[in-house]
Order: C-alpha cells, then sequence, then structure tokens
C-alpha cells in the first residue's frame, strides 16, 4: 500500500524508478559501505552523553576541543548525577528545544555541587592549530568553512567557531558571558540559526535520538516555553558513557571529515547524479553536509 | 518558576535583565508593531489554501506567480474535495512531512477527477518581469537571493525560483519531470534543503499552523515514512479561503517585501544591537529572515 521506496533523491514514488533506468551513482550509502576502517574513529567515551528523555535515549557528542571549559562542567554536572530529573523546559518550533531546573532562580534550586556556577563563554578559538577540512562553499555567516574532527566550523581566518548546524548542543546563558555553565542546554531543531555563531556557547551535537527532541510539542509560552509544568519532559538522567559499566557503554565512531571517504561523500551530494535530480545542483551548504556516525562494529 | 522571559535574543534568564540595562534596539515586535498599513498587503482568498490536520489548522499561502500549472491543479483539486480524506504518510525528521492519498497506485486510488495527472515541473522562470528585492547576502546555493510577494527567492540573473526555506511546500514528483500534480504535497520542517530547488516545484510556503506538521512523530520507514498504517495523521480538509462562506472565510496580510518596514526588519537582524548580543552578526542568510504574516486586522 505504500508506493514510495528509498532512493537518495528523496520524494520518489515507486512509479518513478523502470527497469531501464541505469545504475544509479554513488550515494551516501554505497559511499559509507565501502568505506575502509581508517575512515572511522571511535568517540572518546568522556565525549559521549548518554541523555535519557522519557524514554527516549538521546546521544550528544561533547566538543571539548571547541569548548574545554564548558565541557569539564559538563562533565562534572554528569558525573554528579546533576542533571537527573530536569525537565525539557522548551521546545520552540524552528528554533531550539532546551533543557533546565525548573525551580531554578528559586529556594529549591538544585546544587551545581563541585561544578562552577560561571563558566567563560567558548564563543570561537584560534584557528591555529585546528586540522580544519575546508569546504568549498560560499557561507551566508562566514568566510571560511570546513570541518574539524566531524563537526561543522565557521572561520574568518584568525578564529573558528562551532557552527549553529541542526543538532549542535549548546550552553545557555544570560546576558553576561560567563554566566552559562551547562546546567541548561539547548538543541538547534530547525533551520539553523547561524546568527548565535560567536554568541554562545556549542558544546557538542546530538549524533542518535534527535527525534526525541525534535518531534516535541511546541512550547505555548513566549519563545516556546511550556506554559504548564504538566507539558515538561522528562530527563530521566544523563551519563557520561566514560561512566557507565563496561557493558552498558555504548561505543560510537564517526566518520573522519579528513578522509577521502568524506571528500567522495562531499562530492556525491554536490554534484546530483542520480536521474530524480532534473538540475545536478552543484553547490553544497555548510549545514546541508551529512556527518556520519555509526556504532562501533568492532 | 519559569525564570525565562521574552527578549529577542533568545535563551535568556530573568536574571540577565538589569534595570541599568540600556533600552532594547528595535526588534521584530517593534517594527511591527510601528509599521504603517502600506506595509501590509492582503494575500488573494484564492492563494490560502485551509488544511485541516487532525485537530489542527495549517494555512498555507499559494504562489501562482513561480508555479501557475501546478497551482491551478491544486486549486482544482481542492475544490473537487480530492485532499479531503487523506493522510499524512511521512515525517522525516529535518526534511520534510508529505501528504498522500495511501492507496495511490492501487484500484482504490482517489480519482483526481478534472484535475491533470501530469503538469509540468515550474521548477524556475524567468527572472524579467519579477519585482525582486534584492537581500544582501551570501548563498551557498545561489548567485542572487532575495524576496518576492514575501517569498524567498534565488536568482541565477536569468532564472529565479523559489527556494527550500522551512515551511515550503513542494509538489512532490517521480523522476519525469511532470509526474507531479499537486495530489501529494510535502512541507519543508528542516535545515533548508536547497539541493531541492530548481529540481521540484515550489508552489506556496505554510504560514500558519506549522507545528501541526512540524512535531509529528517520525515515520520509522525509510525517508521517515510511517511503516504502519494506524500511524498516518488524518488530513481532514483542504478548501480555498475562496470556496468558503465569507462568514468563515479568514483573511490573511503579509508584510510586504518590497516596503521600508521590510528593510527595517532585515537590518535589525543582520545587526543585533540586543543586549545580550555579545558580538553583533553583521550577516544574514536568506532562510534566516522572518516573512510575517498576520490575520488582516481590518
Amino acid at each position: 500500500m505504500r508506493p514510495w521506496i528509498l532512493v537518495a533523491g528523496g520524494l520518489l514514488h515507486a512509479s518513478a524508478v523502470h527497469a531501464e533506468d541505469p545504475p544509479e551513482p554513488p550515494t551516501l550509502s554505497s559511499i559509507l559501505e565501502q568505506a575502509p576502517a581508517s575512515a572511522w574513529e571511535t568517540i572518546p567515551p568522556q565525549d559521549l552523553l548518554i541523555v535519557q528523555v522519557a524514554d527516549a535515549r538521546v546521544v550528544i557528542e561533547l566538543a571539548p576541543e571547541f569548548a574545554p571549559k564548558n565541557v569539564a562542567n559538563i562533565r562534572l554536572l554528569a558525573q554528579a548525577g546533576y542533571y537527573d530529573g530536569l525537565a525539557i523546559v522548551r521546545s520552540q518550533d524552528n528554533y531550539v528545544v532546551q533543557w533546565a531546573d525548573p525551580a531554578e532562580e528559586t529556594e529549591q534550586a538544585r546544587s551545581l555541587g563541585e561544578a562552577a556556577e560561571t563558566v567563560p563563554g567558548e564563543f570561537d578559538r584560534k584557528r591555529r592549530g585546528l586540522d580544519l577540512t575546508p569546504l568549498a562553499s560560499t557561507d551566508a555567516y562566514a568566510d571560511q568553512v570546513g570541518f574539524v574532527d566531524g563537526l561543522p566550523v565557521g572561520s574568518d581566518g584568525k578564529r573558528a567557531w562551532l557552527t549553529h548546524c541542526y543538532g549542535a548542543v549548546g550552553v545557555a546563558r544570560g546576558n553576561p558571558t560567563d554566566s552559562g555553565n551547562g546546567s541548561s542546554l539547548y538543541v538547534v531543531t530547525g533551520h539553523a540559526p547561524r546568527h548565535l555563531d560567536r554568541n554562545i556557547t556549542v558544546a557538542g551535537r546530538v549524533i542518535d535520538g534527535i527525534e526525541a527532541l525534535t518531534a516535541l510539542p511546541r512550547g505555548t509560552g513566549p519563545m516556546g516555553f511550556y506554559e504548564d509544568e504538566a507539558a515538561y519532559v522528562p530527563l530521566v538522567s544523563a551519563r557520561l558513557a566514560s561512566e557507565l559499566p563496561e557493558a552498558e557503554r555504548p561505543s560510537w565512531q564517526r566518520l573522519r571529515t579528513d578522509s577521502p571517504t568524506f571528500q567522495a561523500l562531499v562530492e556525491s551530494r554536490r554534484t546530483r547524479r542520480e536521474a530524480w535530480f532534473a538540475h545536478p545542483v552543484g553547490r553544497i551548504g555548510l549545514c546541508n553536509v551529512p556527518l556520519p556516525r555509526r556504532i562501533n562494529p568492532g
């Protein structure tokens, strides 16, 4: 009863695929299937934050190379169980989902324990010292764009920063640039809000289970906050993979963005040779590049 | 219990706003409040498709200037009640929601009535003759970008096309470029899939109620199709506003993108002077520009 089939172009009906069609050119799937083991690298377990949101598991990859102080504070909070029992308090359509301590700013606020209450904003860092794989593309927000360790990056030549692409995880803050501490994190769930780049700390990226966040009912209050506490979605727990018993510890790999496989992937997405495409495009935007992750097969 | 407050920068805690802060610069809200009536224009009722999705109402603005033949076919389908009782069959995270006749390609397929089964793809059109308000911005996918009648547009100087920004409504098709007919439409619900530009007909944009689509559970089948018909979301009805009894007919207005108000809005979003911003950005992307609509106050 479902006539649609899986073809890389998307939006295809089965009627569109005929026996006489030429074989499909390389696609994301076929490129990944043929990737050598060396194209993948294991994500350190201390960089994986495993978050239980209601009945679903969300996996966040932390980015200590860009946000060392904020990531360190997030790790302290996770290790102390600070996040367990918090709530998702906000879902703003085409923008972000955010979790927080609903009692924050009250006497019932949860203690941060050994974690710092203020952490310097790590909005950008020196470009020098970064092994940045450039992406040949123009970008509305950055002079140069590319990838570092599987994450999308912007640069002006001197500074470099993680960009707010879909799935980016950031550290909510007030007006003072050091007022974030990782107790409240947000996830980008809409078109990339790149005006936040260099204004707030990006501390990582959701690499699995994002549907548990993006499909949440939108909040009806200003900025998508849930108006009724009954709408809060429980954040059951957040644990570093490195803290989990070995038997329960997930292991994930990222496709190396400095690998020939990744270059092939980018080019297959830049110039679309699939039969469906009437116009081969020939261009690609930073936040449109897939950044594959997989469960460690080893 | 909710310490967050509404400030244009977003992600703000109440603790961040102090009495001594300077007054906030113009924001989207303040600019729209001060807009003269002449900055708004009423959307023709034959360009409004009112879609009932389960318990929610979604309003689509059609774009006959870019897709006259496809819009004409969609109007025929709506007038004949073709859409009533179809279903949303697909929700693919960070991509699209799509509706269709679940019985398509079977003997139970619903008749298209007087509507055409194939309609030429209207992927782009002549740039000449369009009153395009340019946006000063670089863009990964188009040499020039701007706005026509409140919609985001790309151009290479000779041709122009509606872009796949969040909320864009397109006409699903198979491989033949004329295989779409408007019976199955999709809505962009993630980061703009601009590689679809010039490859498929954009026929309009969701201007109200998009949350009823974007927060739907993601399909678990390939390409986000729902695997179980029990997951289908009912498309109860789709009606042109022009066909509704006058008492029930909604009237909507769009902010004219050739108005000084719109220019002020773009500049307020390009250069962020709100206290929250540590870095004023100074840039803006095509799909990041708000395109206000309102219920006709007249």
